[in-house]
């Protein structure tokens, strides 16, 4: 928004464990002055075997093994982007923003700034507005920036952290395990920005 | 499955007008032995605007204007070709066929070959497969035949055209208006080939 756009935004329920990001992304979107917040619901049941929609696998903690995470979601990149494509056709908008980041999460492949570019190009061809020349962007301003900088950016635009859900299994209030993979890299950016972590965790530590 | 694969057939309620083809889909699946068959239910609230989801929007009959119809859904084959995606990455499958026709509609951004090769490329950076070295493939069999030739396709692999639906407005029992763009192309297809239409229609014709 501070680019001066409308904001137009989109959270996915797709079954995951983590729903609090949900209502977070509600309240955020609220806070930020976005223009409208959807949430479009999708029947996660071809969605099996990761870890964060799949009950039967757990959620590694303190530190899983090397390679591509078991919270790996299946395309699932390319699903929200598709679905965001469908939205910004409707609404005539030609920039899509997405937070992926591909600096600490090695191993995710549709984080990857190379898949995004081949993204933006599939996009350009396949749009009634791409037809008729108006390009879609698709953009991911926190794709290269470390996890302190992220921290330090969202205070500077006036996001609150203890407002935002990283956590793979935060409870229905939003309060994080502390010890999952997303809340280990998030924690870690607060330390190396030099900045106090604001973020609600389920017990003090 | 005439090239030795196992099927694993998917179909997305988007919350079209012509739910009928859903049913079609499964009765069609289990006659031809795919090895299963799913629906993914996605909410539509964000596609406004196209005929075939839009109730306030009609279905034009009898030949509409030129130009990309308004029973386009927006990025509709994208979102379709994610879901699968995410599926065949669950199956650890490697081709993904999708019933695509660019001849007769000519207006559709996401029915041409283009498109399909840029998603293709798209997946390839998508997916853990793809990482691993095993690649996808986009296939539409259907993508540059005339329809005369896709009835002739359909008899001689044992496919019934009275089970298969294409009207966009079929009703429960998936009998067709014989008036839309769908239904006109379809017969045009018979008539070329010289065979016997036998598709259900609402009325006698």
């Amino acid at each position: 928004m501070h680019e001066g756009y409308a904001c137009h935004a989109l959270s996915v329920d797709y079954g995951q464990r983590h729903v609090a990001e949900l209502s977070a992304a509600a309240r955020l979107a609220a806070a930020l002055g976005a223009r409208e917040h959807r949430i479009a619901r999708l029947d996660a049941s071809i969605f099996q075997g990761s870890a964060l929609t799949d009950a039967a696998v757990a959620v590694p903690l303190d530190g899983g093994p090397a390679g591509i995470p078991v919270t790996y979601v299946p395309a699932r990149n390319t699903i929200l982007l598709s679905l965001a494509l469908g939205w910004a056709e409707v609404l005539d908008a030609q920039q899509l923003f997405i937070g992926a980041n591909a600096v600490d999460y090695s191993g995710y492949p549709d984080c990857r700034p190379g898949y995004l570019r081949a993204f933006e190009a599939m996009a350009n061809l396949a749009t009634k507005a791409a037809l008729e020349g108006r390009r879609i962007a698709v953009r991911a301003p926190l794709i290269d920036l470390p996890k302190a900088e992220i921290v330090r950016r969202a205070l500077a635009l006036g996001v609150d952290p203890a407002m935002t859900v990283s956590c793979y299994q935060a409870d229905d209030e939003g309060r994080a395990c502390g010890r999952c993979d997303a809340c280990r890299i998030r924690r870690a950016g607060f330390e190396t920005a030099g900045i106090a972590d604001t973020t609600r965790y389920r017990e003090a530590r």
